[in-house]
């Protein structure tokens, strides 16, 4: 039958990953079974997460097995189907990425929504990542108007989609990203500050760009980040913690010098995955679709060309390598 | 008029505080006015939140102020009263501790309510200490029958209520303590498992004891300890943070191995202070005094004899010199 190539893992990294561990391997698709569809991807997406799932623990998701292919978001076309659920050229999303073709049950597919958006959309603002800065800074955090927000990773997809949700919610926003060009683009996406990282520590600039304390930490970084956060944060303040990529790839267990503010500020701390929140999709589609709709929520992605790209695109989040989403376009 | 003796604040410590940041001088205690009362004060608390009130940092409640007399709880009987609210003979509880006599408004008094327990209980089980771990546990991280509970510093005052109580709600209950005597006591009280942990690493000795996780923990220490929780925490865990005594005297900030499983087991960690939950003091009195009535909720002191003990007492709340509530009787 038909040849694809997939990314499979190699062998399990213990620090940071590189490219040995990863290896593109042809892969036989069989003939599809009734009930089944087979999809070529577009856009596959890569995402900080994934790199815990290259580790051999138990977590929210399986790890993925050494030798086997990887797996990821990714938007397709319908090629073939045995299936009366999906046609030819419907536009699907579903979780098997890393590849260029994927087959399986139609259930595994997710026709997207008719919503006149690009297909890599529903990788980035209407998908995993707008879903995870929605629901982690409306529910999670219960931001609402006239909260002091601070984002870390401001210039990374998630980070970009709470920015402007906040603002959209009337909230003031301060974001921090690694050099002045990020910087400059937190700014443009409305945020009422952007602190570089990178120029001095986040403790000080964040003490000096939210004066009077902040009210929400939307927390993708971890380590310094949420030491400052600490730090700044007013009582009954919020936190939501959706990501530590500092502390992804080993290195020195993170150390809080601010920490027992918690209990003088009343701080709220609550670790969150976008998936405790599928009962509310429609009401995410409906405020997400009408920003992006209104031009109050805008998508940046950085593309990478090609199914060889994905592990250094991949390997690139880690270096603050992307603006936006990342994503490879096949 | 009577002259009276109080315990000062020489000067601020940075680290650990000695005898010499202590300073027991006499007190003039005006005439009263009309509305005010004069109290003997029978019991001093000393607690370790007061640590914090020796810095000059804006916190929960005001720092004390160097060459004024400290504050604290402490029950006391009234000797004098220009005030209709209060008669000579009344037990009253109050926040003019850390010396002999205390004057001033009547409103400054709280008459202790009519339970027949002993005074000192109104410092204990029945005061500050007990409420603490009431509101603690069952508002803050809202634990419920058969949820597995991890306590520390549970020979303390507030960790040996959090036992009981837990114990008399229908939890499973696992206490750190230091030593293997005070471990005893931890499970004479009715914990199902007491961790020493001067004997090994807290979060191997918690992993054991607790092989299916916790879905709760009560802080009452911090650092390693709060480490531990992060790796044995269940999903959707909740944590109570009520003190971090660990880092009360500056050293090191603590640093966190485990901190990241905050995301994928979606931890809940929240700061408070007892003082929150006021309005549902009823509450507390009704369910607390029930179960000290029928025994389930018992009380152990340590107590040091005489108003010149009350600094070394202090002290040794931070080297784990008591077992329960630490108390300094006149």
């Amino acid at each position: 039958m038909t040849g694809s190539r997939a990314w499979h893992l190699a062998s399990r990294p213990s620090g940071l990953p590189d490219m040995s561990h990863f290896e593109l391997k042809p892969v036989d698709l069989p003939p599809l079974a009734d009930g089944e569809a087979r999809v070529e991807n577009m856009w596959l997406s890569v995402d900080p997460y994934m790199r815990g799932r290259m580790n051999d623990v138990k977590s929210y998701v399986p790890p993925f097995e050494v030798g086997a292919p990887l797996q990821g978001g990714a938007v397709g076309k319908v090629v073939e189907s045995r299936s009366p659920d999906l046609k030819v050229g419907d536009t699907v999303f579903h979780m098997m990425g890393w590849r260029e073709q994927a087959s399986g049950p139609a259930a595994s597919f997710n026709k997207v929504p008719a919503m006149g958006v690009s297909d890599e959309q529903w990788l980035g603002n209407l998908g995993l990542t707008g879903a995870t800065a929605y629901f982690g800074l409306l529910r999670v955090a219960e931001a609402k108007e006239g909260d002091i927000v601070f984002v870390s990773a401001a210039a990374g997809a998630v980070g970009s989609a709470v920015v402007q949700i906040a603002k959209a919610r009337g909230m003031t926003v301060i974001g921090s990203a690694g050099g002045e060009e990020k910087c400059a683009w937190v700014r443009e996406l409305g945020a009422d500050a952007a602190i570089d990282y990178k120029a001095g520590p986040v403790v000080k600039s964040l003490i000096e760009a939210a004066p009077k304390g902040i009210d929400v930490y939307f927390d993708n970084v971890g380590g310094d980040h949420l030491d400052a956060a600490f730090a700044a944060a007013r009582n009954n303040a919020r936190f939501a913690i959706c990501g530590m990529i500092e502390g992804y790839n080993a290195g020195p267990p993170p150390s809080f010098r601010y920490i027992m503010r918690v209990i003088a500020a009343r701080i709220r701390m609550q670790g969150f995955i976008y998936t405790d929140y599928m009962a509310e999709m429609d009401q995410f589609y409906r405020d997400m679709g009408g920003w992006i709709a209104s031009g109050r929520v805008k998508s940046r992605e950085t593309v990478r060309e090609g199914i060889e790209a994905a592990p250094r695109a991949f390997l690139d989040l880690f270096s603050g390598g992307n603006m936006g989403k990342m994503l490879v376009r096949l």
